[in-house]
């Protein structure tokens, strides 16, 4: 059992993995951090965390961390390189340190340029179970149930540090899967991070117009599905843009040339374009149909 | 009260006002016609019509549209198009038409071309009640219960029958009201057409990758939401993308260049470049919010 389990960021995703430990009976003790006063005072209130510290700073994190036998990094992947240095002073050897954020590589490079190598006991990691809220108040004990969690232990992790970390999400109800920190970066930019940026443009695009008033009195359910995703906290998405910029900008030049070639088809003007056009939207279909389908066989 | 309901088209949408319109006792008999003989079996077997032919010659047409009092045209805007040059032979004065199309202005030029001029019986109408199922199994009685219409008559349009016609939706329980069909076709090639192609295009371009089966494994909730609309109807969504091309290839353009915009704020590689990214996001996600409360105010 873990005694005393520290947790720095206490929002939605911080917020549910102590709830969950707490219900799973995990740990005995869990100590919260998080930079903003009113979140913690909130994680406190609900009794989230028994104890909170401010995160902003070295100290706060240092007091949260010091003594803990686990520490959970479940900040935006920007705030969690920031958040390496100050666990620094006291990194412990014999603790297990993990975070969820949903770009890999940068925060393992942050990692080897605080201790100089890459700590054999940090775990990275990466719950998929995102929601357009945020915040403590949005956490849930359930949150993880039979949601896939990738953790991408480098060649310098330990094995038993790995198995740990596997362990733990097990417990909260998670399916656990490994895999490299760069094939973890590619498949997300293609799947979550141009879908979000997609969805950002989109909005931003029409929210600048002078009739948005207007437009919008008009938008159905499938826009409001479609930008779901542009109420993602913008903070985390701005860490993600730009850290995981190298796979995800050719990805959206990509999408670019797509859209000229579906515009071609549109203006095409003739029988044949149109029929082309009929078997891109079907061929898309189809193949939302097969991921659809993989989708369910996964569960 | 409608004495002979004809309906060209028995789908989602059709079907559905079929089913809402004998469920109010709109109409003592319901007429369908449908180009998909395996779609025309299973709605006179599930009771959705009394009766049906083929909508896919003028023959089919002319036997369901006879001697009806009340006719829509809910197929594609493509086809109804093509309707329409079917409907003359057995064109009344004394009936009403309507049709449901996602685009105006081309059905009503193409109205104008049959008929020398814009009957002034033929109300043009959009139901805002799409959904990604289609088929007259997928039809069901609420459809367009607190569902917006909007309802496209000009200068031609008889008072009366535009009364009717809104009469007709009010009774189904949608929420009606009338626009120009031009403002129409730019306000739904803003919020609805745009979205569609690039939820296609982003489900075409993943779906042409080599490691589509890897990716998609762990493909989220929000990617679900995101790319739902792209499991549409292609033949509907092709109609729509040709015939009101003048008003979505712009858009598609601004988007490209949007997404330049966000591209070269994530490449950017400075504290003030990753600010404006992040003031990029928050805007986006302001506007959405401000979008939800809109609707929420329309409901």
């Amino acid at each position: 059992m873990i005694q005393r389990l520290c947790i720095i960021g206490v929002g939605l995703i911080g917020g549910s993995i102590a709830k969950a430990a707490r219900k799973q009976g995990l740990c005995r003790e869990i100590v919260g951090a998080d930079a903003d006063p009113i979140n913690l005072a909130r994680a406190i209130e609900l009794g989230v965390v028994d104890s909170g510290y401010d995160a902003g700073t070295t100290g706060g994190v240092v007091k949260a961390a010091d003594g803990a036998d686990w520490v959970v990094i479940a900040t935006p992947a920007g705030a969690a390189m920031r958040t390496l240095s100050k666990l620094k002073p006291v990194w412990a050897k014999e603790a297990i340190y993990t975070d969820v954020g949903s770009i890999k590589q940068q925060v393992i490079s942050a990692a080897k340029n605080v201790f100089g190598e890459m700590p054999s006991n940090f775990v990275p990691g990466h719950p998929i179970a995102g929601a357009e809220r945020s915040g403590v108040d949005a956490a849930t004990d359930d949150l993880y149930q039979n949601k896939r969690v990738i953790l991408t232990p480098t060649m310098e992790t330990a094995l038993s540090a790995a198995r740990l970390v596997e362990g733990f999400w097990t417990s909260l109800g998670a399916l656990v899967s490994n895999m490299e920190p760069l094939h973890h970066d590619q498949i997300f930019a293609a799947t979550s991070h141009l879908p979000h940026v997609l969805a950002y443009a989109l909005v931003h695009m029409l929210g600048s117009r002078d009739d948005q008033g207007e437009i919008f009195q008009y938008a159905g359910a499938g826009f409001r599905d479609f930008t779901r995703i542009a109420s993602s906290n913008p903070e985390m998405w701005r860490d993600i843009c730009v850290l995981n910029c190298d796979q995800i900008a050719p990805l959206m030049s990509s999408m670019g040339d797509e859209l000229k070639r579906v515009a071609s088809l549109m203006e095409g003007n003739s029988v044949e374009s149109a029929e082309n056009l009929l078997i891109y939207f079907a061929e898309a279909r189809n193949a939302r149909q097969r991921i659809l389908n993989q989708l369910e066989n996964n569960q």
